[in-house]
């Protein structure tokens, strides 16, 4: 049985297993006190040549969203995000928990623009009951987004100017941040994401690690006694070491790139066989996830060989199914796929 | 520099690294979907004599009370527990954050007693304002306790009938329960935790996992929709694998078991080296956690050599240490630090 | 100053503040445990044909919506509104602060459909992803809409067998509820709300109370310790009656009709002159709110000599603008108004 | 039947309802934005002695305290208070319910002192743990207390002084604030309250008032956006005028303190009659609520003629029993009660 069905059905890279084995008895403090988390923290600060970051480590995407949304917004504000974005749809309302709505505004491939977001916060400015209203108090995007599809750095700039504009932080979503970086289609580095972000996550789940997303405040931002905030949204871990080995590994002679190439290399030559075949894309996904539609018959025919996602029907014959390479993809493995179709 | 300063200084259990290495590259179904969690649980199962038991992983202690809390508590009650308690206390208010109070009830050695709890469940009724308080809605006791104490068999049957009686859960807090299993000193049994209690955890992370705790629900009583639960807590963790792995490994053979007894054996050793040395101990713990009476001019001393927890003041001159033994202490260190006293 | 600007610019009825007067010196109970509440909630049972109905008196309209969706809502789900449903947009995140999630689906004139609610449960429950997101735990509709809409009976009854059909409550916000059963186009009677919603309620502030709205629960469902709710959400008023005594005197001799009614008629007799003014209206209101299309020199003209509610731009030149009969609107003003135009 | 069972009765004082009917139909804007509700905060800046002071009016004190604290507190701050504090025990966890947490600490005569606060925050700061736990973000006292106590001035200006040592504020929960301020035996004036204290409400629900409460903002502290916090706390009256005629009238010529003086009064002679019959009071208290010990026997006799409030039980065969006296209570019901006994 084939998997493309995501990019999180293996445990983590190699490397990163070996480092919890040679490191496993050294007695280290707690709660990310040690000093494989300070080394991780460094090498963040310098792969996003920002020296000023403020950096911690958290368990998983949907908790880091909640914990650092619900840090940086006031309890009378609320998160702009696109309709289709993780945190409206698929977090089991994990924002509202925490008191805060998630503000929709419409988006295309996943992705708002600078100009729909700003229409909204003029409209909301100038709506004489905004006082009755949800306040925006920061911007969630993801890049990757939920599509595959990646923001241009013009993109970007000028979404951060619309929300500098407004005095709300820019925070972006990057659970699947390294598929993005290495994208052939891209000109967002990891400085310019630094740049034009007050916050981020690099995440490590979908990249190689067993768990673990990597948050950085980019502009001194971090709120006060984050830590704290942490362990109240019972976010903290006893053996922070977990997390910090991993992402001193990960970023060690930049294997989060080098591993983070190997699942675009592997989409790219997905691509070039889908193409071959002459299967229809849902939409152009320059990342490691390719969103197909195949017709209803041949999908079922498919399914008893290789594993998939659903993601939307497409009128009454056909569906949209998404196939994801990772880090941990072989080649030998797409080869099959194709020869299948 | 030797360390007792608490059990979760080191990683994990050697076997567990190992585990995850060799299944390292299945591909898994995610969120607790693959059947390494299905083997845990089976195992844990059969382990507490509980066969309609049902077993949730999550990954750490506070994460673990509120989520379990959270979702047993009807919106307009609080939970009762010892002044004491971990969730009172040291959880920077995680219980509070999900909309509930902790209803502090006096305690001895961190214990509370049946017939405390039940006064105060008889004066809740019976106060005619009781429409205007918040309604004790579970009870929550940890064994052991903060202090390292255990209740006895009859005490937790107690406690168990009083709840029983007033129609409402009984939670233990297990974080370090292997160590109280373990004690020379218990008439408790894994099946007897089942028995009284509805709800309990048995503590991976401080008893030899890298991360982890296994939530037992022993009554057929898991709230519906518990997964959707535990997402919006920011809990549920993308590669369950990483939980259900260590739980099946520390269930297999009596693992969880093995370990939990040497660090008793150390506990005994170390016990009867302080004794030798005339130390004081602030109080009998049977478990893994001893809590002597040091000068504070020894104290200083023996800083400069050992790592330990403080614990509190006693009066001016002298200062309650904790020195905490685990599943990964060494013989030869106890001896040294005897030897340093 | 002529005013049309909404239908909460005047104290109460005089009956409501001449029974004050009458009642204040008598020593009652707190709480709403006094005979007029009693009174109130008989009265109210017996004009909804309801006589199991448990009713509870509140102060206001955005805090009974968040009391009454949290108290039905169990942790995990969220409330299904129209987009444009108060809920969602005008109540400051009110439900948000309560845990919730809104659930927005398309509407029409503020109204949703059976067929859209229908289509939505569908999706929910046949999304393969649907335990990672926010279950739809009850339906939100407001009759009359912001939009100064109404349900047919057979647009209710639909929507309230979609409901039942995937078991779970429908609830009516009736901020404006006697202004819509008065209405000259509606086939909707108390009885009916009662039979087809599971809980509603009736609203005072807008139809002649200082303040005040009747939840009003009824197919024995009001959610246990209810009273403590309300108290937890700050809701629970001393003087509870304040409240009973004015629902009292509104469901005394059909007071509470009455004067909706007289609304009705104001705003029939509005609607006449601005045809015969040649006014467009934005679209067709059966009840006290009346939206017209102004030229925007025409609006700033009017603005000088009347008091209206802006709703929304209509492109470039025009505005949308909203114009409220009440309970307590002189022809002699709407006489005036005309003349204006 | 005589009733001293509390101050909240019987409605409102008689001018606050002449002057509803006198300006009801006048045309207010909504949501406080009325002149009266202007009026009414002048004169209390006045009266405070407090240019710079912001007003806002509340329905309830419960209501009050969750929107207050939850407005002034971070996330993971909690507010410090008597374990008797009203917030503590009898508001149904409302605070909780806003996400914080309340730090009981010791009292006397449900008075707090400087001393035990200035210990209590100081060992927070000192605990190596203290990151872990709930940070004291601000004090609630409350004035009189629930045992009628008052603060002296010496008092509080000490507490005042810890608070603003540890830079947190000091909040004054003033429910029965008139029969504090014209206690006999108090030296605390309101423009001292407003000088110590960073914010503090004017209770109007137990002093004259239908409902109402009147928070003080004493040093530019109102937290932005106080009227969205307000409204998302379902705390946001449309028909704000109903407040702000109710505190413009208890404001005009000192009525706010001539009312309150008369229950003084009333309570004092209520006193030399208990003492004459040489009824034993449980404390002293200098306010308009005075406990007595009663035998059971007397209090089931007494029961049958006069309502009170149940206080405690003292042994089994005495009761600790609350007489109110109020705005509204009359000297011959006094008589009447003392002849009873």
């Amino acid at each position: 049985m084939l998997s493309f069905e995501n990019d999180y059905t293996e445990g983590a890279h190699e490397k990163i297993l070996q480092r919890l084995l040679g490191t496993n008895l050294e007695k280290l403090p707690g709660y990310g006190n040690d000093p494989y988390c300070e080394s991780a923290k460094a090498k963040i600060r310098e792969a996003c040549e920002c020296p000023q970051a403020d950096i911690s480590f958290l368990v998983g995407g949907t908790q880091t969203n909640a914990v650092v949304i619900d840090a940086l917004l006031k309890s009378y504000e609320g998160v702009v995000a696109a309709e289709t974005g993780h945190v409206n749809v698929h977090e089991a309302g994990a924002i509202e928990f925490t008191g805060h709505k998630v503000l929709e505004i419409p988006q295309t491939g996943g992705k708002i623009s600078a100009d729909t977001l700003d229409k909204y916060l003029q409209d909301f400015w100038a709506d004489a009951n905004h006082e009755h209203m949800v306040f925006p108090g920061m911007v969630y995007i993801s890049h990757p987004t939920e599509y595959g599809t990646l923001y241009s750095r013009r993109e970007l700039k000028d979404i951060s100017a619309v929300c500098a504009n407004f005095g709300i932080p820019l925070y972006l979503d990057g659970a699947r941040l390294g598929y993005g970086l290495m994208s052939n289609a891209t000109d967002v580095t990891l400085p310019m994401i630094s740049e034009y972000c007050d916050v981020f996550y690099i995440g490590g789940t979908k990249v190689g690690a067993l768990c673990g997303e990597a948050v950085v405040f980019t502009k001194r931002n971090m709120p006060p006694h984050f830590l704290t905030v942490i362990k109240q949204h019972g976010a903290l871990l006893a053996k922070g070491r977990l997390l910090g080995i991993q992402f001193d590994t990960l970023f060690t002679d930049g294997l989060y790139f080098t591993i983070s190439k190997h699942a675009i290399d592997m989409a790219e030559i997905m691509k070039d066989g889908l193409r071959r075949k002459n299967c229809s894309f849902a939409w152009e996904s320059p990342t490691n996830q390719q969103f197909i539609i195949l017709q209803n018959s041949v999908m079922e025919e498919l399914q008893k060989d290789v594993a998939f996602g659903f993601w939307e029907k497409a009128g009454d014959e056909h569906t949209i199914v998404r196939l994801a390479t990772s880090w941990a993809t072989r080649e030998a493995d797409i080869s099959s796929l194709i020869e299948l179709l």
